[in-house]
């Protein structure tokens, strides 16, 4: 029987499972074997996997995380010998094609692989939305939902003249969650990688905010956001996963900065508070983001590429990734996807800035 | 000062406060004058109108409804008199341009107007989301968010064997809350206006799952989906409205139909129960679907519309509709965009279809 | 190894799953075996059963329905020898005592066993909180829950002067959710079962209320709501369940009455359209309020109770329902709970009347 | 005309707005007047306040925060000739009572107040749920429920082995919001002021669980837990507030502790990645837990204390404060229930630790 391979790779993100049961539902409806690989790359390596059926694929669409695992293993990482294990379990399974579900860390190796002759599609997942080639990737609207849900309940705060709320989102080197979320709670400064500021600016901006009578403000950050001197953030943050996802909230090997060891928004803190006098309150949603179940856009928007990735592997079409355009779900090519990554749309920035001060 | 006027028509709908909003901030940071005129067009002909500020639109993003208020009042319907109210209080007003908040009722009038020499922009709203032109009205993720939770709760019934869920959702004309809802949710059928049903297809299916064992089925109908030979439904729902939006809930001149007196879901309860003895359970979601707080995506696509018209009056750019065109806000000509309304996309119809059975 | 056997019966509920792992927990930490028996009663009839581990109970106290399956199965129904039956299943699998979940009629027959010498304590759990002795049954509070949160989405309609929205709660012997539900959302008005109605008095205090200037109302009612001339919804909807759940929403051998095909919405619905003329809409939320995950209070509650429930049995005390008052959780004697069911709360009712009007 | 005042007072909260909604509706149905005094006791000190009506007080059940503003005045402090400013302007508004709402900062004022002969009852709320005499204060239900929907979204991390979750909850002398949510989501592991912690135990627990094949676990740590040493935590923190909130957020005067710049959150993950090299995430709720609209329960709970506050002013039973007790609401003497503040019921996280491990 023809047989497809399904893996997730990278960072959690919701929506993973409704890739997964997408692809098992369309596959078996033309006669497929599913199999799933556990924990992401490294389950091809050690053959670890598991078929997948109707039954344990049933009821996962509501569920965060991966029933299949994950990990940040790269495939390339041990050279041709690291690539003929892989390609031994695919010949030993017989699978005909893979379907690959990660963030641009994933989505890379899985070029490369494609490029090294694995019969393979991609399928784009990450929080931070900074997949070029799609309008959204599956798990970003999910994640702008629950920083929009959080930064509303800071939107009443009758307790004390001159504060400041501080809100940490995700994105390490795309602030399309903090400009997103930010935009739909109304926040009245949103920090982001793409632009470093400068937090003398920063704290004129909210004195100016409180001078004309505003009893409060709300700053939300990206924690990827860094200052124009280097001397306030997490500097080298974003460029620190040669392997990893740009999703990635993992620093194995250097777990910590000395010079941020809280992240951004207390770094932020400590300064307005210096600055401005103003009392400063820090909330940091932090791997909240990242899980539970997804919003109704993701979860179509991952039925629909999970559907049409399944499509392809049965068309043959491969080496493609699916992509959301408009309203419509088509395949482009990897090669044309993964020269670089999104960054945040100056548009959407400029139109969040519309209602800051 | 240069003044620009702003009017909400047709159903309730989330997201119109943040249109509202937006196109204030907007305007007033390029120092013109705001007035909204009350209950929709009716509100011009009156000259029933309040000036809107950065203080009478502040923290009103989160709110579902309308600080101006709404009605489904045609100004087209006293002819050329009527017009020329509507004229005399734009004069009086010094209004230099309108920015008209509707679904495709209001459009449609819109779209006179400004054939009639309005000075208009419009930005479009439908839960129904059959505005045609736009990849998303302002209110529909909403609606569809609402419906999935709602339905994702009925996903748990370990009472009875044999037991069907039909869900009534909103959509006199189109599907697309339905198979948006229906796909997020994992519905096991789905039925719309433009796929009438055969009552004894449903039934089979719903036996067939039966006896491959499910213990229960989940049905979500829009309001507007009809049986083949017409017994079933209210075939006449979708075009009662010439005025009105096709978001209305409004059937003011025929109340009630004889043959429909509670709505397609009981129809169907009554049926299933009949055909298959299956115990049957209706939910009418109702006008819960149109109100309270919108989702991020909403309030985004709402501000982002709300500035974008701000800055096509200010450009002198009239006559066009907002529409979101993949990731990109753009103004497109009245013209184009009305001369139909959009049905559910059959594409999305067959991907629900891949998780029915 | 000693053994306690776990059964949830009646009609779904949200909390039942955190129950049983909470029994579960506690009761492997003595070294106690669990053993679950599926569809209530009838699991042990038919010895259906499966061992119960920290394994098949982890992850979930967050989902809705239960686990082990639930029926309305009658214990009693077949006399001695079903009794006999019983007591096979129970001597063949060692089992020490039983935890039993259920509503007033689960803990009916549970009575009933008690005194024919079976070892067992109760659980009470149901949406509709008319079990006596306790202050909270587990479920109720997210029931109140949910139907609150959809009474919020109807308190914004700009859309049309003279509306009235009817929503439909369950409650079919007791208008807890809907009293409790409509305190909470300011509904207009509150019809239970504990207080029949007159349909001239509702539609007399809707036209004043819209005389005085509101734009519309919320009328909240309960399934089981009657009018005092009996004209007006099921009468006889409490009293047909001699072996059912208070919580009941099955009518299996009278399928549907007559008189109210519908729900008491849509008979109100038309009164109310027919008597003032106002545009009335209806919401009916049915088995959205059973299902899904619970909420905090219900989790809590439900933790306390299986955690109280699995010491009772390790301490012996048998023939005693858990029951909250006030902040404890205390074992009662079945016989004194169980002689009535609990009314709403007249207070309760008469602190919602405050905001009528 | 009889009139009444109204304060809220210390931190923000969910609920408040219900509270005063309530008061106003009872007692103008009794034809009493009713002031609002704006900032707590500042408001009646500086004469600021506002006459509080159905209309300005129609729809804001559902909202965060106060309409009247708080402050953490101490009406206290300058003795004799502030307290006679206080009764000047009582006597210039012609207030028989007072309606004082707040937790125990607030309330210990209010019955020094009432012993200096100042006609007042009071309504405890705090998230915190420290106030003595009554089961729940208004505020703590919303609060804990915030807690748990986040500690959910936190189940699903497929990513990573051997990762340790830390969540930091309020909580500065009461461990009741780190208990229940912790309880309500399964956390792994809960720190409470109320007992000290060592952090050797705590790494140990976290290695023991993951030797069993865990593959992460969640802490849930209130903002006030210290460790036994001293060495981690703010020990202070509970103690620094003489005429503050339980519930307080705010340092003025000691903006930071130097050994704990960001929290106990990030001391424990240092500690936790130090001594056992788990991967550990920080979530910071922070202001979160405090705003927005309020659970059912709250709502509920408000609105009987506010009907209850206005009746007891209404009848003259001054000097009280109501309180939930099991289901019934009622009036205890101020003196009884203020001598102390109210610990973490020991049985509720012994019932907590029940799921550790």
């Amino acid at each position: 029987m023809p047989t497809f391979g399904v893996l997730t790779g990278g960072g959690d993100c919701p929506g993973l499972n409704a890739v997964i049961r997408a692809i098992v539902r369309r596959a078996l409806a033309d006669g497929h074997r599913l199999i799933g690989f556990h924990g992401g790359w490294i389950g091809i390596r050690e053959d670890d996997a598991v078929e997948l059926t109707l039954e344990n694929t049933a009821g996962i669409v509501t569920r965060g995380g991966t029933i299949l695992g994950t990990s940040r293993f790269d495939p390339m990482a041990d050279g041709e010998p690291g690539l003929e294990a892989l390609r031994a379990t695919l010949r030993r399974r017989d699978v005909d094609a893979l379907a690959v579900i990660g963030g641009d860390g994933t989505l890379g190796a899985a070029r490369e692989l494609w490029q090294a002759g694995f019969p393979l599609v991609t399928i784009p997942k990450t929080i931070d939305n900074d997949v070029a080639g799609t309008d959204f990737s599956v798990g970003f609207q999910t994640a702008v939902q629950i920083a929009t849900e959080a930064i509303d309940r800071l939107h009443t705060t009758a307790e004390s003249h001159n504060r400041v709320m501080v809100v940490e989102v995700m994105g390490r080197r795309a602030g399309w969650i903090a400009a997103s979320a930010g935009l739909a709670s109304g926040a009245d400064m949103i920090l982001v990688p793409e632009r470093p500021f400068r937090i003398e600016e920063v704290c004129e901006q909210l004195r100016a905010r409180h001078r004309h009578g505003r009893r409060f403000s709300i700053v939300v950050v990206a924690e990827g956001a860094v200052s124009q001197d280097g001397a306030i953030g997490l500097p080298g943050l974003g460029d620190r996963h040669p392997a990893g996802d740009t999703a990635a909230g993992v620093l194995t090997s250097h777990p910590r900065s000395l010079a941020a060891p809280s992240g951004i928004a207390f770094l932020l803190r400590d300064q307005i508070e210096a600055l401005t006098g103003f009392d400063t309150k820090v909330t940091v949603l932090g791997h909240v983001q990242r899980g539970g179940t997804p919003v109704a856009f993701d979860r179509i928007l991952a039925s629909r590429f999970g559907v049409a990735a399944a499509e392809a592997m049965l068309a043959g079409r491969l080496g493609v990734m699916m992509a959301l355009r408009g309203s419509r779900v088509i395949a482009v090519d990897l090669e044309e996807v993964l020269a670089h990554t999104k960054p945040l749309d100056p548009e959407l920035y400029r139109t969040a800035s519309v209602f800051f001060g």
